[in-house]
């Protein structure tokens, strides 16, 4: 894989050029590339004429960019993963596309989502073994990162769509806090749920480019990480996790508390966990309306079609209670954090499943989104067929710094 | 003025068609459309061609409905009040253009904004008086509505762009609880801010518009409403407040307590008023990145891009800083509604001002924006020189019935 801090060190200190990193992509892109299906677009000359030394000053070095293909782009077609707009050119770049470009970053195309970034799949494989699903909705901008293709990428996240990529694909996933990145520009599915989100190689990497990208002070560099305070959780859902998801959480409770971390299992306050259930409530009466044009078009996938039609039956009764539950939730879950540093909990139900027709289940995802918190798949450990499962901690909401140094301590540990 | 909830009553009891109402529409803008300018596209044959008399049975019984030129419509173009986008046509209608149609609601055009609905004042003239400005941004569909040339209008509101245009066109602008109507489709100024409205001829009538868009428990129909408790606020920001507001807030307050009601003047908590400030730090830092596209294109008004120049200073921690005042401002406020059913306050700093080289100031509407209240401008009182000053009605969050009920309860009292 590509590691975005290192090569930005190298870039600054001209071991390497923009142009150097844009080829290392397209070597891998030629090797890769047809068989994992991470792009829909690519334009690697216009990144090879815009690859100029001088990049190597600004503050993401000139390092390539995939963008979810949910995402706004006045350089390149906007699918959305859907043939109702499979001609579709944005006038504008999203804000999160110019900030990429404001700091010196590459947009190097466009990486595949699913339709509307729901659950239907597109044709991305997982270049951990091409059999399996990458995940999604992020599918493409996972896999690229996975496969080396880029050293950094663009996603978004409603239910479980960065967390459960990343951990299929053994990448750093993190979504930041709701709204520290600008979800303008994307095509919306639900406004109180969707979120933009990083991948990398490693949880490093990740803020490196968040830091970059905001301006926010959330680059880890090299430094020390102060042994964080854990909670173990593994939710009301655990059943659904299988028999690799928990000897994968059990060893990255062992490995942290083996560097220092302080690991301690509690279950959720009820407040928290009664939240989840708010979620598809709130994602899925947003979506019908976000959606009401192409829903009324007919120009849905019948999976999408159906599940907006049943969504349409949620009362406005329903989802201002769904909204209250889920404010309740926040309220409660803030009062944690006065005691941890993060929460340690499954990324996914497992390694990633076989085949493509499914892009595996967001059960573990859900209830972080609603509550806007910020959440890191941290990789590094396998299953028990040997492809990678990540775990996932989970901040304070607005504390990203915390949480990213507590999951990087956690990379650290799980290496070390 | 077309008076939309009586209109639905006789086009239900079919005393008109929908086709009637069209030319009653078309009547009136023949007569004074080229004097107030409030439309950028207006399609009066497709409209025509679509009120069929089976309409009638529908939510919104074919009531022409003109939308605010900042919401994507497919039907029409969509310039936002910039010629950057004169020629824009968007592939999908906003989610509440569709939520008009499928109430059955006929689109008859496109109403003037201001560029991004910012400050630059669009061509539009107050149909009350031509020489004096109509307010901004939701200008074209306040003016229209004013002018009787459209039943109901959708507008948008950031900072006071429904109140102040309602009270200065003398006609109910209504902003319901943050997110009850979707922003999906609409350019985007600030993601906490930005608040769909609707403007009426009286409060009734964007009740009952309401709860024809949303299916929402919100018309007012012929309820008996019981007096409501109100809370006279001036505000930290009174004295630029001028002579007439004052005395047609005093007369308001007044004219309720006559009819029945609990009026009582208060101080807001120092909390509520410190959330002011918080306003322009929001929408600014958001504003920046929203139209960073546009901005690096060089496309803004030389007013736009001075203020995203100067806005782009604003730090990410004074952002977050004034998130987090906004919050503590909400949490104070929601507790003043154990008290109160409303606050009646300044909808506008006074009558329009004259000329239209500026749309007035939003001084009197940041706060509630900010705080996601419903808001209610009640149109009835004029000032010194006849023009209208409406009074504001100020809700409890997601209480938009309860907060209606008292607006239409004042406006009685204002009749009576």
């Amino acid at each position: 894989m590509l590691l975005a801090r290192d090569l930005f060190e190298d870039l600054r200190a001209e071991r390497l050029t923009p142009r150097d990193v844009v080829d290392l992509c397209a070597l891998a892109i030629a090797a890769q590339e047809a068989d994992v299906r991470a792009f829909v677009a690519l334009d690697l000359e216009a990144a090879r004429a815009a690859a100029t030394p001088e990049r190597a000053g600004a503050p993401l070095a000139g390092l390539p960019v995939g963008i979810k293909d949910i995402i706004d782009t006045a350089d390149f077609p906007t699918g959305y993963g859907s043939p109702a707009y499979a001609d579709y050119q944005p006038r504008a770049d999203a804000p999160v596309v110019r900030q990429v470009k404001r700091a010196g970053g590459l947009v190097l195309g466009k990486t595949v989502t699913t339709e509307f970034a729901f659950m239907q799949p597109g044709p991305t494989r997982n270049p951990r073994r091409l059999s399996h699903t990458p995940g999604g909705s992020s599918s493409g901008s996972a896999a690229a990162v996975a496969a080396g293709m880029l050293p950094l990428a663009i996603g978004t996240q409603t239910g479980g769509s960065v967390l459960r990529p990343a951990s299929f694909c053994g990448v750093a996933g993190y979504k930041p806090t709701f709204r520290i990145l600008p979800t303008v520009g994307m095509k919306t599915f639900s406004w109180h749920l969707d979120t933009l989100g990083l991948f990398g190689a490693r949880v490093v990497d990740v803020a490196f480019a968040a830091a970059a990208i905001t301006g926010r002070d959330l680059d880890l560099a090299n430094a020390e990480i102060a042994p964080p305070r854990f909670a173990l959780v593994r939710t009301a859902w655990a059943d659904q996790a299988d028999a690799g998801a928990h000897a994968a959480l059990e060893a990255a409770a062992r490995a942290a508390a083996a560097a220092g971390a302080d690991v301690r299992e509690i279950d959720l306050p009820a407040e928290v966990e009664a939240a989840h259930m708010a979620h598809p409530l709130i994602q899925d009466f947003e979506g019908a309306l976000a959606l009401a044009d192409e829903y009324d078009r007919g120009v849905l996938s019948p999976l999408l079609s159906a599940h907006l039609a049943a969504s349409a039956e949620i009362t406005p009764d329903a989802y201002d209670a769904a909204r209250r539950t889920a404010k309740r939730g926040r309220q409660r879950l803030g009062d944690l954090f006065a005691e941890f540093d993060g929460l340690l909990t499954f990324a996914a139900p497992g390694e990633a499943p076989h085949g493509h027709g499914s892009t595996g289940s967001p059960v573990f995802n859900r209830l972080w989104t609603l509550m806007g918190s910020p959440c890191v798949s941290v990789p590094g450990l396998t299953g028990p067929t040997g492809l990678p499962i990540g775990i996932q901690v989970v901040g304070r909401f607005g504390r990203d710094h915390r949480t990213l140094a507590a999951a990087a301590f956690l990379e650290r540990a799980l290496a070390g």
